[in-house]
């Protein structure tokens, strides 16, 4: 009977790994489709000139992004050979293991490298119809150490962060925070577009189906980004899965009604697509900390005010002419502060698996512990991230160059970088300018 | 002995939802894209003024649609709480499941949003163009109550279809055939777009390439809706899933020979894109009903009947002078009522599960009583939809109003709405006619 | 105890079996969206006046193709009726399956449509902007015998190369080499587009939004491809699905590398959207049948590989003029004939499932047996598909005919085919050349 028993506990564990596989791959493939979703998003809020550049850039990410995380990434973030500390992992640099373990570490390491390839697909939008395309494909080599650390602290069990329990379920900190911040130091280093905050500024008329293409297909990649963060399905984890996926779509209904109500007020009755687009994708960000251990109401309450902070954040950059074409530092970088202290604030112990929140938040009566961890949480991430993506920026700018030149930005990069067809208007203006 | 296997019985049902669970979420995820197909076959098939606009109206359907069905819809559809009786489920409002019970209800929740999302969105089609977008926001909040009934009639276990032994697998009537009939009540309500039937007519020429592309996300998102209604995949139901996604490919294949053959006749040697995908479309909407339970030949019989049927209903309803810019109505009305006849007629007794068909259909011998209740079904969710549609529609253009005034209309919605530029050609010809 | 254990194993193998249903389901319909992949990039990279036209043909494809292939083609690969013999199957023509068998009959077929539509999608791109539709639809109708034929000699048990222990696991050989070799034959024989050749040949701008959107949702299909070819997810498959996951990344990864630099040489520091999506594409190709048997640094160099032989070869086919529109030809023809040799030299006996390879390859010390093999395969599949496309194709033009007039061609496909507005800088180019 023992033996029996052992055999059958042993089944039961691969039998969990097998669901648990699927879970993680099947998750994996729908979270890559995010990259044709931000693509889409950030080609259709830009000027047509540019739209077939910023496609090409999110192609970027991918293939020099997932190529940097199987070579060190993985490793910094999830290493455990000898010299990984708090602050790092050392070890499965290039990635290549035996039988035995592949079936973990590839699963974890395809799901991770779709995290990774979106911290740095968030800083394309940020810099879009300004910044050449080598010096682009540079920062995604080196910005995959910019996220590989706070992942590391966040989610290795050697983790700082991990070790003092901040809750971060699907990467409201190492890939939105980091990914927001960045961008943030990017568009003020590669300085606004020509003529963006002159009184004379050309109004740019994207493609809006694209747009909100784009939005959909984000949205539904969030579903796999945050569902697959219980990273499996045995046990109890599908029944937090399933609450990820609740929580995430009511957060976003919400923030998208708040954003609705903010445009008919600020736009004068009008839907303006990118507030309403981006207000929802702030709401999505928002609850992607917190999705698989909170309830309903407060995923509403969540998503309402993400879509605010996203909204009213976007004024601000504006005001402060900061210069952002898609509203990528708006969406991930405020919609990512209030995301993690809202993990303090709504978090709630999870008691199921005993793994993704240790304490309850403060509304639930947890005190402010966990509120606690999670400002430092934010604050160490926007440290790390403002330091580092200004010393790798700088370095590419003093290198490469980050900016192209005025007129290749007024002719468009599609034409200069990518031969595409002029359009005749584009020419004609860019001509106009050069005469000056 | 006992001991041991009551705990490997109860293993073995948590398995089973765990697998059931993975099943329903993936299946929702791959629905939740059909809100992008729909926008795109919309938009591509809607004049170029109106495209944004109705790509919103898609998002409104996600964002408003399902809060309303978390706040009353699922309670109204499957509340077992006191009150609860064959005509209406009563509690779970506000659905905030405790941890025991969330994994279930909430797969099930996001599960049942993407089915009543879809019936609202087919609504959008049927009034593009000449409909305010506050309107619909306010026809997304009421609609939910329109889908909810007939959805606790044939799903709940207490509504009175589901006593009957009605077959409906994946919706032909609480989606289809509530949306389609609600279209049609909606596109004679908001009348023709301007112009629409008079002699000097423009044509409508749309963005085909997306109308196309939306045909195949929609194709797909079919696949999720036809092989995720067996509601698991555990005991013999990845069997019926498997037969699902056989049936639900063969059905659109016959309809897309006999849409491409139809078109070839009536269109003198050509092939109409709306012809074609709404054909295809059709025969998805008349398999809808049955997939699990029907034979590969009767599947192919039903999809090339189906194309057929929403063939000759679009040009019927163009002689009727109902203008339905998007042909929702012919897919979705005529095809649901073809599909729930079908039920009756090649529906085969669900001897693997028994749970999705308790009777033959008439083409097997089982007689008539299967036939007799499908359309007992048909006529009780026409009735319910045309009054509640009507009511629901009169209320709003009483208070908010349903139509763009003809200005807008002529300018667009685009432009109106949205801020969207406004193409010269656009502004000309809306200027050459207001001058009239 | 006997009987428990009896009982056990048979649970143990049904689960086995639901796991990998699902897995099998979920990549079928992770496969199907590459139909939507294909029309996107074939209609990005042709000119704008064919762009519906070539959508329509990958609706074609899907609905001729699926049903023949229930027809004919499922029983020619896998039927194992009397007759059937190392050359062809026979049996399970228009499959229509008991309840006992359905659950694996519909999966496995579902799964195997979708590749068979694979390898004549792949034509539809060599023959785009002058190919008749009609003539395009008898070709879907008759493709599935080229390909039935080469999928049973290397899938079935019965199959001669499956004998010899050959290794394609995703289909390099049956869908991407029958694939390209009659997209050449097909391109031959259909001739170049009007002018393509001569002087002043009109430059061709797609839609490269289109183009890039399309690698996007193909390089995820991919994922589905090659890790739902491993047929399951249960015993240790999920093992080698996860490093199919990893290694097929990884090759289009270093593929896009070479890519990118290629293309800064040969474009004179310019980034040409055809190289790069092809380059990846062609990536994908080689890694397709060797995924699950080999070590990622293995399909880093595969990748790299492949990208440079579909960039060089596509300049080949220029220089010999044989126009193909997008590069099919030289993604899967040249991409395939690597990936085969690739499975000789890099792939692993397979240890763990003891079904994907038998045989270590030439640099793993297995000596020269498997790239024999390899080698045998490649060419009996060449030859086969040369000789039966080549009949297929020329009975087509014997009686429809396979090309549009120079008229059609002129005005493009989209207008004479589906009525789409015809754009006044078409018509003009068209008229004058027609005046000549």
């Amino acid at each position: 009977m023992t033996n029996g028993t052992l055999v059958y506990q042993h089944d039961e564990e691969i039998e969990a790994w097998i669901d648990d596989a699927t879970w993680i791959l099947t998750s994996s493939f729908i979270i890559f489709t995010m990259q044709s979703g931000f693509g889409l998003l950030e080609s259709g809020m830009s000027s047509k000139k540019n739209e077939v550049n910023i496609m090409i850039k999110n192609v970027v990410d991918v293939v020099f992004g997932t190529l940097t995380y199987w070579a060190v990434g993985y490793g910094l973030t999830f290493g455990t050979g000898e010299g990984a500390n708090w602050f790092t992992g050392v070890g499965s640099f290039f990635l290549d293991p035996d039988e035995e373990t592949m079936g973990t570490e590839f699963s974890k390491f395809i799901f991770q490298a779709s995290f990774c390839t979106t911290a740095t697909t968030i800083v394309s939008g940020a810099i879009a119809e300004r910044t050449k395309l080598t010096a682009y494909i540079a920062f995604c080599l080196l910005n995959t150490v910019v996220y590989s650390f706070p992942a590391h602290w966040v989610w290795s069990k050697d983790g700082w962060l991990k070790k003092m329990d901040v809750v971060d379920v699907a990467g409201v900190g190492p890939v939105h925070l980091v990914g927001g911040v960045t961008a943030l130091v990017a568009a003020i280093m590669v300085k606004p577009r020509y003529g963006r905050f002159s009184d004379d500024q050309v109004t740019i008329h994207g493609n809006s189906v694209n747009a909100v293409l784009g939005l959909f297909i984000l949205w539904w990649g969030w579903l796999g980004f945050n569902c697959g963060s219980t990273f499996g399905i045995s046990g109890g984890k599908w029944k937090i899965a399933a609450r990820s996926a609740a929580t995430t779509i009511l957060s976003s209904c919400s923030g998208g009604v708040m954003a609705f109500l903010l445009s008919f007020l600020l736009h004068k009755r009008k839907f303006d697509v990118q507030l309403l687009v981006n207000g929802i994708l702030g709401s999505l960000v928002s609850i992607t900390g917190i999705c698989a251990v909170t309830t309903t109401w407060a995923a509403i309450l969540i998503g309402a005010v993400g879509a605010c902070v996203t909204t009213f954040g976007q004024i601000a950059l504006v005001k402060m002419k900061v210069d952002d074409p898609v509203g990528a530092v708006a969406v991930h970088l405020m919609g990512s502060l209030w995301g993690i202290l809202c993990c303090g604030l709504f978090g709630l112990k999870d008691d199921i698996e005993h793994s993704f929140s240790h304490h309850d938040g403060l509304v639930w009566g947890g005190g402010f512990y966990l509120l606690g961890v999670q400002t430092m949480a934010a604050v160490a991430i926007i440290i790390w991230s403002v330091v580092t993506s200004f010393i790798v920026l700088k370095l590419i700018d003093l290198t490469i160059g980050l900016r192209l030149t005025l007129e290749e930005e007024l002719y468009g990069a599609d034409y200069c970088e990518h031969n595409v067809e002029l359009p005749p208007d584009v020419k004609e203006y860019a001509e106009s300018v050069l005469r000056r």
